[in-house]
């Protein structure tokens, strides 16, 4: 994990003498182990380790007396490292959001796997169930919202001889995916434990509405609704005579909620080893881990104007749909994002930034934002520890 | 171009047959030459090939007559298939945002290249004046915007022994990067000039803040503004005794009006290939080429409830920075993006979305959106003729 990494040395090579003729920037890296902090080159993503493995150890210390697991989602990272890391921190397993997603987690050596969302179609439900195949005895699991659907991903399995997990996905107040009526909830539960292509296991059950509601009271309250409305489909399922082991959802915003709640036994929090600048919005419950930002958006002052400072990483370096990244240092202000650029107003005279500072962002929302990054830098105490890949960017598929 | 796609081969015998093992999704691509286009996986850019060749060619024939050189820019597709078709229809080089891009657009074969912003700073000055060495003839151009850069940039240069175009960028009301003050263009531009290891050009006047105004009559407003300053900034370079060869700017919204100014003798449009729904919106001038949307994302509804159908795309298939994509079928709105997800409601009860179902989308804003796919699949009457690779994704260093 921490050794080397091949192409950081070719390319430090090809930057820094070596060869006459320059590498193909394919090889680029930002950085590599032992660089200070102060030569990553940039736009780069930086993680805090000791931020971040305080994120770890609080939650796994939230969590080590309710007997809940931990099943955080890779796809706030994207980054088999970082989920082995998961794992040895007490995690049982991974989530994942594509099945790009769970092969990344799989062939980095994530033995368990859950697909936290539909996969449609023919073609992709064959790729899951030889992955599946492929990695056994690895656990995948995935989720499934209409019998239609499970009888497709029945027969994908059968034609495969392949085994998947199958969870029922409950609409809990998103509106987005999952059905919400007990009588769907236990058709589909049905058609999953009878195809013996499938090991049926419970219900996914996110409330993705509530995890940014910002003050507590709403936030708990909303929680406490989804947690009700996972219990009366759980209760249905059982009433029908079908067994429901694991109910898992819940997010950064709300897992201590689920987790209390007697309805959820798994978790699945994905935003806290990095925090963002919108989760950082959220009034704080004193019953929670306090989770602080460990993700840094690394960029460099390219021009200086008068009162205004321009960086060199726009929308194609960190995501927007949350607001735009917040400076780390005071004394300025961002004006305005653009594709290629982010320019800065000075708002106390006695602050300077001259050409080629580096100056340091906390995105304004991770997810999509380490979607644009190949590598997460990760560093203490000003020197780089090391460069890892980010295996899942754009596995959208 | 057209050839088949090696990887392409590779994943359709993983996909569809053959060995019993898949191959890692580091070998996916969504389509291969030949496919229909209701087969392509999703999500997956694709290109309409006769609307994109119509936009190639109505861009042409307006310039045809002017005497004005074209530059497009290659920050819009960051693919050098795409920009082999533009330098074949009449370009004289390419457009690039950064020192990857320009990378990548050299290794693709093109010859003349303009980087239409700053480098900053020994590690990547130096990537830069090597990359001209290693690829001489052919020519690599950058902006400059201070006295300082411009000597950073020399130093370079006669360390590496290379030679690079370079152009004074001046703020022509965007408020970016770039120097107002004429005097400061001139300082700059003598510094340029007097330093053996640069070319000096010209300069680069591009009116960001004109590209987006609605109405034709402020659009022309804020252009005739910008060429006014170009037009000032040229005349104080040429009273100081200074040439002044080039001047290079205009987009996609006011290319018409540079090229028409007297000021400007190149002009850098990009998005025009593909244009999107905020191009979209702009009014069009009757003087001016119509453009046609070129660039769609193919998504597949993974989830039907009730009013609303759930598509397999989100914030990491599209950027919403100017607003959702739109789609291209009736009956169906965008209620909400999440990071994986559109969610569309019905609008008409005729309207029906099944499972499984292909839709077709215009992203809101083309080029972040093009930076999260590794793929652009170019299709024509229903058949896909070709894969191309994105090259430069990603490339934001």
């Amino acid at each position: 994990m921490d050794r080397p990494q091949r192409q950081g040395i070719l390319e430090r090579q090809s930057r820094h003498g070596g060869g006459a003729r320059p590498r193909s920037s394919r090889h680029w890296v930002p950085a590599q182990a032992g660089d200070p902090v102060a030569e990553i080159d940039t736009p780069a993503l930086l993680l805090d380790l000791d931020v971040f493995e305080g994120n770890l150890q609080r939650l796994a210390a939230s969590l080590a007396s309710t007997g809940v697991r931990l099943r955080p989602h890779a796809k706030t990272h994207k980054c088999a490292e970082i989920a082995r890391r998961q794992v040895a921190a007490g995690a049982i397993g991974m989530c994942c959001q594509k099945l790009g997603e769970a092969e990344a987690m799989l062939e980095g050596g994530i033995t368990d796997v859950l697909i936290t969302n539909e996969i449609v179609g023919p073609v992709k439900l064959r790729r899951l169930a030889r992955l599946a195949w492929a990695h056994a005895p690895a656990v995948v699991g995935v989720c499934v919202d209409s019998v239609d659907g499970a009888l497709q991903l029945a027969a994908a399995c059968r034609a495969e001889q392949s085994q998947v997990d199958a969870y029922v996905e409950v609409d809990v107040g998103q509106n987005r995916c999952g059905v919400s009526d007990p009588e769907e909830v236990v058709a589909i539960a049905r058609a999953l434990h009878e195809a013996p292509s499938v090991r049926y296991r419970g219900l996914h059950a996110y409330a993705g509405m509530a995890q940014h509601r910002r003050g507590v009271p709403e936030r708990r309250s909303s929680a406490a609704n989804a947690a009700l409305r996972a219990a009366q489909a759980r209760e249905a399922v059982i009433e029908s005579g079908l067994p429901c082991d694991i109910v898992t959802g819940g997010g950064t915003g709300t897992f201590v909620y689920e987790a209390r709640s007697g309805v959820y036994n798994e978790v699945q929090p994905g935003s806290y080893v990095f925090m963002d600048a919108d989760y950082a919005r959220n009034e704080q419950d004193g019953s929670a881990p306090r989770f602080e930002s460990a993700l840094f958006l690394l960029s460099t002052v390219m021009s200086v104007q008068g009162e205004r400072a321009v960086l060199d990483a726009g929308l194609k370096a960190f995501s927007t749909d949350l607001g735009p990244p917040h400076p780390t240092f005071a004394g300025w202000q961002v004006r305005s994002v653009s594709d290629e650029h982010t320019v800065l107003l000075r708002t106390d005279s006695e602050s300077t930034l001259r050409l080629g500072d580096k100056a340091l962002l906390i995105p304004g929302h991770c997810d999509p934002t380490v979607n644009l990054h190949d590598w997460i830098v990760a560093a203490r105490g000003g020197v780089v520890e090391a460069v890892w890949p980010i295996e899942a960017r754009g596995r959208m598929y």
